[in-house]
Parts: structure tokens; sequence; C-alpha cells
């Protein structure tokens, strides 16, 4: 197999990647060596190199702990409770949010087998311990696992003198009713204001 | 800008992605760093590295002449004309044709001021005259472009004493006669044999 099947192969197998699409993706690389290909071999290889997990929060950054756990002018006393670092950054790309974070790494799952034990919840206790939180924010996907995880999570910190929240659930905003399916026209009907 | 924000922005410029896109593929990567990224990179060099074009064909290759120029059990009579090298791959994936090929490097358009000059035309000019070449098959797009690429070839080479042929025009195999737009089915009709 030659370097070009090897690479397209790999390509492949990303996420929303198909042969055809590794394919593309290979041949426009290989086109535009200079401006595209060169620049994302090294951009890659930075963040290869430089990145890694946050021991407090679960967030990816160069630096340890992350920009965000440094960052003296947030407020250290609210917690936003995330499942991946994904949501971590959609939270923070909304601009609104000036606590910390603590990325869980996933969700409870009776089905997929998926225990306490795999989260990162050991690192959440001690934090509530030491740091002085006042206040957890679970923004949990709006799903069984997540409605799951966070009761959880409510019940583990019940009895530890903090106020815990969740994002509320409603039309989102924008949103056509028509296209609201009837789970989300209940909720906000119940949860109106 | 972190390195992180970086490699985003850079997959977000390729073909097929967006800012979500890329934002999911790098976190992918930074979550699959054994596994995924540190063998991508490494393939990514090893192309960018070793990977050329063949100046007989145009075709990408680590060897040159391409592998396929060098095959002695290919037949380099039959020169099988190309505008990319998407097209080269797609015709060897069929495994029917064991001819060369020619890879323009684009199509004739007045629109966009392609001339003949941007096209690898004096490379196959010198091929037809050196290399015993006795027919070429024009595997251009049914588009405009395609069709005045193929005819300006086709008043080229008039006089040179070589047989010229395009891909056959019809309905695809497998394709279904209610889908097919009415400028196929007319050429299929007309065209029937």
């Amino acid at each position: 197999m030659n370097e070009i099947d090897t690479l397209i192969r790999l390509f492949s197998r990303l996420p929303g990647f198909g042969a055809r699409s590794a394919r593309r993706t290979v041949l426009y690389l290989i086109k535009k060596r200079e401006t595209q290909f060169l620049p994302l071999i090294s951009a890659m290889t930075s963040v290869a190199e430089h990145i890694s997990v946050c021991p407090v929060c679960g967030n990816f950054d160069s630096q340890t702990p992350c920009a965000v756990c440094r960052d003296v002018k947030r407020d250290p006393t609210t917690v936003c409770v995330v499942q991946d670092v994904a949501d971590l950054w959609a939270i923070e790309r909304s601009g609104y949010f000036k606590g910390k974070y603590h990325v869980l790494g996933g969700l409870l799952s009776p089905i997929d087998g998926t225990g306490p034990d795999e989260l990162k919840l050991p690192v959440l206790e001690k934090r509530i311990r030491d740091e002085g939180i006042k206040e957890l924010i679970l923004a949990l996907p709006a799903t069984v696992d997540g409605q799951t995880t966070g009761h959880y999570i409510t019940e583990l910190f019940q009895n530890a003198g903090i106020r815990i929240s969740s994002l509320a659930q409603g039309i989102p905003v924008g949103g056509e009713l028509d296209y609201m399916d009837d789970g989300t026209i209940r909720t906000a009907l119940a949860s109106r204001r």
C-alpha cells in the first residue's frame, strides 16, 4: 500500500468522513502543499505535542492548569458541570458564563455500562471540599443519560452545603413551535414563567 | 490565538468542512492521540515529503515517473486523457483500463479564462510524437467545458495519425429512467445501439 492510500485510509476513519471525502481531502492537500498541507501538519504537530488534559477541570490546553482555571477574573465559587470539552467550548462561545468548569468525560449509562467510577466525580468532590465552591450548574444533555447523571450528582452532593441548578429547558431562541417535538413543548409549558 | 484554535481554523478551510466539523475533528484527534492523531500526522508528513507530480502523465506518486507510467505490462499506445488526478483514480478503481494516462490539470473555459496554455497539452503533443501513441481516449466531464476541451484536443491532433475516442454517454448502470435528466435521456436515445 502506498503513502497516498495509507493517508486516505486514515482520513476515512475520522468521524464524518467516508472513502470519497477522504480522497477529496488528500488530493486537495497535495495540490495546496505550501498554503494548506504544510501549515496543517505543523499545527497538528504543535497540538499533539503541547495539548494535555487539565488535571483540575478536564479541559484541553497547552498550560497546566488550563487558561480557564488560571483566570483570576473568573468566579471560582460557581462551577459548570459538562459532559465533554465540546460542551465547555460551546458555553464559552456564548460568552455569558464567567465561572469555572468541570468536565465529567461522559454520562452515567446503565445500557453502556458506564458507572460513577468512569466519570471525573472524585476530582469534583475534592474540588467542592477544597475550593470553596458554592454552586454547581449542571449543563448536561437533555437525554435520559443526562438526566440520570444530573440526579446522581444532585444526590451525591445534597449534604455538601452547595446550591445545585440545571440549565433551563424550553423552546430554543428563534425556534418555531411547529418544528418542536412534543416533549419540548410539554416541558416549555410546564416550566412557563 | 492558541494552538487548538489555529488548528480548528486550518481544518475549517478544507473543502466540506465548516467551523462545527473542524471543532469535532480536532476534539476527536486530541482524544485519540495514540491511535489516530499521531499516525495521521506521520502519514501526512510522509505524503508531503515524498509525493510529487509525475513529469510524464501528471499523476501523483512517490516515484518519478509514476507507477502507472513505469508499469511495462500496460499498453503504452493507448492514453486516457483526464481532467484531474481524481478522475485517473476513479478509472483505476474500475480496473478495466490497461493503458496509460495523461492528466490535463484543468479544462478549457472561456468564462474562467483558462486557455490551452494552462493545460498540459505541450507535454501531450511531445508524448504523441515520441511514445508511439495510437489512440487517445478522452475521459472528460460531460459538461460544456469538458466538451469544448474535447473538441479542441480532437482538432489539435487530427493530423497526428492517431485515433481519438470519447467515453460513451448514456444511462449509468443501475440508473432509473425516472431520475435521469432530459439531456441524459435524449443522449441515450440518440446513441442507442
